[in-house]
């Protein structure tokens, strides 16, 4: 902003008024030519104002829409005198009467657009400086200067539809929810601090000096509770908290839509999740889903598709090659543990370039390189061809049903890095070359998830899901005797490729959780100083009980057809975790950190430079 | 529990069975005699058991009531024949059929009472230790105890209907307010530390070593953003926090109905605050309550109960007798700044004991002492009756309207100890007297708040509702020059002497609120560092905007006639605010804080006592 204009915003200010006893009778977003002759009051923020033929125009916004209001001389000159004054942003109140607006001026396009409300006075109920970036939808300022000042960035009609949409499926859930018998209930936020779950945040006690409470990763434990005390049906709407290093589209506190119930089994949640989000989408898109969700066993999603939350929207699926390639000169092939190809039809187009790009891509889910074979019409054009004998080639032509025109890509090595890789190029390539049907919503329900997972870091087997799942039916030996093999009666829901939705049927034997905790290599001591009022709860009368977790910003995200959760979140943070509004997180006083019997470490080296800190993933 | 009960439970557990595919049909509260030959399936918990006439009678217990099961040897044998091992919660799944009990039997006081279900098959889905109180509403167990099993305590039918107001209380609040237009937002909980309220719970920043964030005590200055974005109309059923040593009936965290709007004055929102309290008696209470509340400026509300915050539903107004016994010959009179009497009508019969205890009351509010008269037929009896003069007694007798068979109690001094030992005083009498109104709910709203109150610790002022307050209409000036007398646009709904609810129009101009920081000692540049980013909005085309919050907690302890809010949240935290059932805080690996950049001050003196941790307040 120059001097001069925020001289004259200063200038201005010697208009402001009160309110006074003016009230609204209209929202920005209401009248029409039903409304002619009608005396009204608009209140809202000034979108533009043109001087035209001795007139001034206002366009005058709200949450609602916009209105035209003009201020002629002829007709009422006191409200017409200072009416230039009127800056964007400016905050207006004006009375005065509806009109239909001069041929040639409708605007069809815009609910008010045949009228305009003519001042018979008005007061101006606050000034604004000139904002950084125009209050529009088209605003190309960057994410930070968007979320440094995101009040502003709030104004835009598109971040308002975000906002509204979020609230009108959060009380769609909430509905559905109170009608099939769930209460909601509150958990702590102060609670306390487990293993076996990503890293907490802690807040330290005053009251109970070197001690500390943390945020939950999730109310797993209070949910079970209440199933124990015989709520019978739970759920709450709920912010979640991890410390991670923040990837992509991540947040440090999210919001769960979480659900517990007794005496169910899977079905019976599934089916309650399949109507919970039938009805989310009928009142809130309008749309009819169909019922049930396919399901489909996790083996076969890694087989298929390399990940466990399929994009069903198109093909290009996976094919294992490993029992044709296994005794082939080409060594890479012939000694991998797994070997998959994905077939592109008419992918031979794709340039040196593009192929480099992805093979760029698929190195950071650790693959090495990235193999390809064009089908022409007289040859198989490619680096590796001349290592295949025919049979090879035959069975590979075979296997991905191979046509003139299609590139494969091949990954071969450690199954996990294989899968991910040409799992996640999948999907990469999909979005690259346009092959996913717009405004399409594909659920489905990946089950029979494995119970545990190696952690090579630890050197153990973690809980794939969380140590409280059960294990499936005639499962339980397997936890102790090949816990690789033993699968967990988790189920999570996928749209369109993220995971929206996950959950299990819980264990509720005190035995049972005593061997889960035992195979994930606690001592019976080690258990009990974590769990012990978990384990002893389930000895007093646990029901069988299940539920499973939205992640309400991602739904709603996919809803809004927003690229990234921040767009969906009023106030979010930086990949760095800090809130450029606010400049949270901050320095404290040293009184404060005396009162929690705390010191720091070191003293931190950056000093108010918290408005730069942290930039914004690009997700 | 004995060894032997529980070497019994631990021999049933091999009667334990999967859900299998059995389906509940009903709950344990809806059978009647119109579901008579009805092939039911229940689960539940068993609340007794009894042997009768070779027969085994099982109460069966959900969250919906308790149904009868019969067990026969004649008519199911084999369901007969290992029914003698069900004991008090354990858990149960029975299919069976419905029947009339026999003649006898019935019992009216239960909606089930006319009914039993004939077990022909069932499974025993858990095992129950002895649990260490008995499942039922009249339980003398220990607050400390129940908190400790705290999901026991919640199977009470009681605690049940607690959490199942909450949750009504709460759906028909979100209804009111999204039918008004009022849209959601969910608002930071790591967010910044700021001056001017109570002690923020702190949360080491991990990413930004050296960086606290801090939880919300209200999300007031988010609030306000969201109504500098145009939002118009926002609320948040939203927990809060404040690290206070914690006194009588408060919690750590605790949760607030918080609501804000553009374009309005204080009427807007008290109408909609009414209309609220309204619809909430309607659904929830079946109560009409008559619109609108009676409103009480500050002023008089201290004058006549000396509490900001009366209860309206009993009598025992004080009185100022300052001037009566200005000259009075009782020096403790004559000097004080303040003196006031209340009267308790026939509080003559008081024993010398009683009066004794209440003596002991007031001194909690820092008086030395409280004077009394007994008016008795022939004389005022009294330790200080006689050094007040014929013309003072007239007074005070016309004062205070006395009549044979009273008690008047009074206080001398600084006024504002004064009217809180007598404005105490006051509702604790009441109490032990039973001049309360059972069942009778007075709403009532408190006006024209000060602005500022004088801190002597911090020998300045600070804000009495919170910095952001407007100042009242025409009271712009004396923010500087009287700041005593300065009047706030606040109010505050008090519900029984509570204040359920409280709010205020805000400061929506940057000038002002630059004014408000200056009067409250801040310097410019304080008031950038801490608030920058508020004065900036306000400066962006801020609108007039007011809300108000309510204390969801209180209110659903007052709705459920419970006399703890610790009795309508689920897990409440102790006066130590700590947690006796996860035992949080909690000490946390070195590790842990070796990554926040974080040393302790001193080691934890104490260890493993966390399950002792802090007595429960007695409110």
């Amino acid at each position: 902003m120059t001097e001069q204009t925020q001289d004259i915003q200063q200038e201005h200010q010697k208009f402001i008024e009160d309110l006074g006893d003016w009230q609204r009778s209209h929202t920005c977003g209401q009248l029409t030519l039903a409304d002619d002759t009608a005396e009204v009051c608009l209140m809202g923020w000034v979108q533009y104002r043109r001087d035209h033929g001795g007139l001034i125009f206002v366009d005058l916004r709200d949450r609602d829409g916009l209105t035209q209001v003009v201020f002629s001389p002829d007709i009422a000159p006191a409200a017409h005198e200072n009416a230039h004054i009127l800056r964007s942003e400016y905050v207006l109140a004006v009375k005065g009467k509806v009109r239909p607006r001069p041929e040639g001026m409708v605007n069809s396009t815009m609910v008010t657009g045949e009228i305009e409300v003519v001042a018979y006075e008005w007061k101006l109920l606050n000034t604004s400086k000139t904002p950084p970036f125009p209050i529009e939808d088209r605003c190309d300022a960057g994410e930070n200067l968007r979320l440094a000042w995101r009040y502003l960035d709030l104004r835009r009609p598109r971040m308002q539809e975000n906002l509204r949409l979020r609230h009108k499926v959060a009380q769609t859930i909430r509905r559905y929810l109170d009608e099939g018998g769930f209460v909601e209930v509150e958990t702590p936020v102060l609670t306390k601090s487990t293993p076996e779950g990503a890293r907490d945040f802690l807040v330290p006690s005053r009251l109970n000096p070197g001690e500390f409470y943390a945020l939950p990763q999730s109310p797993q434990l209070f949910k079970q509770m209440l199933m124990v005390s015989g709520l019978d049906r739970y759920f709450q709407i709920v912010r979640c908290f991890r410390d991670e290093d923040l990837r992509a589209d991540r947040q440090p506190e999210f919001t769960q839509v979480d659900i517990e119930m007794s005496f169910v089994d899977e079905e019976k949640v599934m089916s309650m999740a399949e109507g919970l989000m039938a009805r989310v989408f009928k009142e809130v898109m309008g749309r009819e889903l169909s019922l049930p969700f396919p399901r489909m066993r996790w083996d076969e999603a890694m087989e298929r598709y390399g990940v466990d939350k399929p994009d069903t929207r198109f093909g290009l699926e996976l094919k294992d090659i490993t029992e044709i390639v296994r005794g082939s000169g080409f060594k890479l092939f012939a000694q991998a543990r797994l070997v998959k190809g994905m077939k592109v039809p008419g992918g031979e187009s794709l340039t040196r370039k593009e192929i480099d790009a992805f093979t760029e891509f698929v190195k950071i889910y650790g693959a090495q390189g990235l193999a390809w074979i064009k089908i022409k019409a007289d040859e198989w054009q490619s680096p590796i061809a001349k290592f295949l004998s025919d049979e090879e080639r035959k069975g590979i032509a075979e296997a991905l049903d191979l046509q003139v025109g299609d590139i494969v890509f091949f990954q071969a090595g450690e199954p996990d890095m294989v899968n991910a890789a040409l799992g996640n190029l999948r999907v990469h390539l999909a979005g690259q070359l346009k092959l996913i049907p717009e405004n399409s919503f594909n659920f489905l329900w990946v089950t029979d998830f494995p119970l545990y997972e190696y952690d090579q870091e630890e050197k153990r087997f973690v809980a794939c899901h969380h140590p409280f799942t059960s294990p499936a039916s005639g499962h339980l030996e397997l936890m102790s005797s090949d816990p690789a093999k033993a699968r967990a009666r988790a189920y999570d829901m996928v749209l369109n490729g993220n995971e929206v939705g996950g959950g299990s049927i819980r264990i509720h034997s005190g035995d049972v959780q005593r061997r889960m905790f035992e195979a994930l290599g606690f001592t019976p001591e080690q258990a009990e100083a974590q769990f012990g009022f978990l384990i002893q709860a389930l000895e007093q009368g646990a029901p069988p009980h299940g539920g499973l977790a939205f992640g309400l910003d991602r739904l709603v995200m996919l809803l809004a057809g927003a690229s990234s959760i921040r767009d969906v979140i009023a106030f979010p943070k930086t990949q760095k975790a800090t809130c450029l509004l606010t400049e949270a997180p901050a320095p404290v006083a040293a009184k404060q950190l005396r009162e929690l019997g705390l010191r720091l470490r070191e003293q931190p080296a950056k000093e108010g430079e918290a408005k730069q800190g942290g930039g914004v993933a690009q997700a």
